[in-house]
């Protein structure tokens, strides 16, 4: 039987690498790349770097090109099930050209692939469709969530109480009822200037090299969040940036 | 200046370790233990374990009583406060006693140190106190939610969806507003057999020897699973469990 590893590789630090997704990595014949299309070379020199660094000599590495994809769509959800299910079409003739009987394929996931990630659902479609059959297993990664909760050295959750992780998208149609913190990815629109009083934990391209963290009120840091996210982003070509907001001060930081 | 790293080794499976907390653990003189003074065995074990195989041979293991603590409090957070507190004089006796001038010092976390834990509430409220001084540093981990979700393949959230995540105590009170997906951590009272039209995606002692897995709706397999928690929590004489809850099946599963 063939099989996939979907494996986790942490969102930035080449040591957020488990030793279980070294170990994959190891076993993996075929590397499976999906080109971004876009100028997100951080993330590609990050994959090169760890398949380079922990794979056999003879594994073979097959790109397969990205569908476009609508950036502003009226339409999220059907949008994204549009892509997903152009993007599961590139992966199963991927799969059934270069994967062979009892090899081990490997898809890299950035952060964890139960964060925000597509690439679970697109092998379910695979599957679903029925032509094209293999096992998988999913490797957990660190999540950038993780990463920027340990930059800034702070638990996600206070004691006793529920966080919630949302979109920026969602987060600018209102703060979530019932969390008092709340942490948001994917926004493109910097939706916690809404919001004043809230505490922010920012970071943008937490733990790479070119990682930026802020702290402090909205009222306080917002602009110069603002500010520092468009200087970045005109620099880079494109961010990746999340954030922890927290309201209210009653309770205890931390956890348990 | 001394330094502490709050080290998360992941949540059970010791190749959970992250290359950065590997490396981490390599540089610790001195590893400070609070003895969780309850039989969770396979925590002290893979601790141990981890210690074992990549410090220096030359690290010294100091241990702390880890202070009692009221299960069922009426005040909740009054008690995990005073909790704490006293455990931050355990752990500041410790490091002053133990950690010397420019060595590092290590405390290793179950899962991510971002996560319903205590340590680095528990450093800042020392540090506050102004008479121990010391530099630290978060060394993100596997948490036992990534590792939830990875065992079973999903997504924590649906397509442009958001999730909260939270305690069992809190779900018994009802389900969260505004959100389809809820992951329960620190659950006693298997709160979710309120809600028998949600699926479960359920876990126990996930990624280690014990592991335990259940999934489908609360109606078909909740008792099956209050069955199997019961008798395992018998067995080994305490319980870790994490499950996902999710409502409505409108949305994509997956995400992005
Ligand atoms: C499609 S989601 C993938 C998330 C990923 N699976 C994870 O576990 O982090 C992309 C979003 O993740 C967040 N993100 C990923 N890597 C990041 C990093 N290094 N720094 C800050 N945010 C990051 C941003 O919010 C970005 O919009
Ligand atoms: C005090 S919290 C610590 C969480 C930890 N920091 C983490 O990241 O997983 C303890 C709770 O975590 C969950 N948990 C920890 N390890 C687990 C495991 N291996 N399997 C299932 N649940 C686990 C359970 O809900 C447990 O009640």
């Amino acid at each position: 039987m063939r099989k996939i590893y979907v494996v986790g590789i942490g969102a930035g630090d080449p040591d957020h690498l488990t030793l279980q997704a070294a170990k994959a990595i190891g076993r993996t014949d075929v590397f499976f790349l999906l080109d971004k299309g876009e100028a997100k070379q951080s993330l590609v020199d990050l994959r090169e770097r760890l398949i380079r660094a922990y794979s056999q000599p003879r594994r073979r590495i097959v790109e397969g090109r990205d569908p476009d994809r609508d950036r502003t769509p009226a339409d999220y959800t059907g949008t994204i099930a549009d892509w997903r299910h152009r993007r599961s079409l590139v992966v199963e003739e991927l799969i059934t050209e270069h994967l062979k009987d009892d090899e081990i394929g490997s898809i890299l996931v950035w952060g964890d692939p139960s964060l925000y990630d597509s690439t679970i659902a697109i092998l379910e479609e695979i599957l679903g469709r029925g032509a094209t059959t293999f096992e998988y297993e999913v490797i957990p990664g660190i999540s950038s969530v993780s990463a920027l909760a340990a930059k800034h050295r702070i638990g996600l959750n206070r004691v006793g109480q529920p966080f919630q992780v949302t979109t920026g998208r969602r987060l600018a149609e209102g703060w979530p009822d019932g969390v008092d913190d709340v942490v948001v990815m994917l926004d493109a629109q910097q939706a916690f200037t809404r919001y004043p009083e809230a505490e922010i934990y920012w970071g943008a391209y937490v733990s790479t090299e070119d990682e930026l963290l802020g702290a402090g009120t909205v009222a306080e840091v917002g602009d110069e969040i603002v500010e520092r996210r468009t200087a970045a982003r005109e620099q880079h070509g494109w961010i990746m940036d999340t954030y922890l907001l927290r309201r209210g001060q009653s309770r205890l930081n931390g956890s348990e």
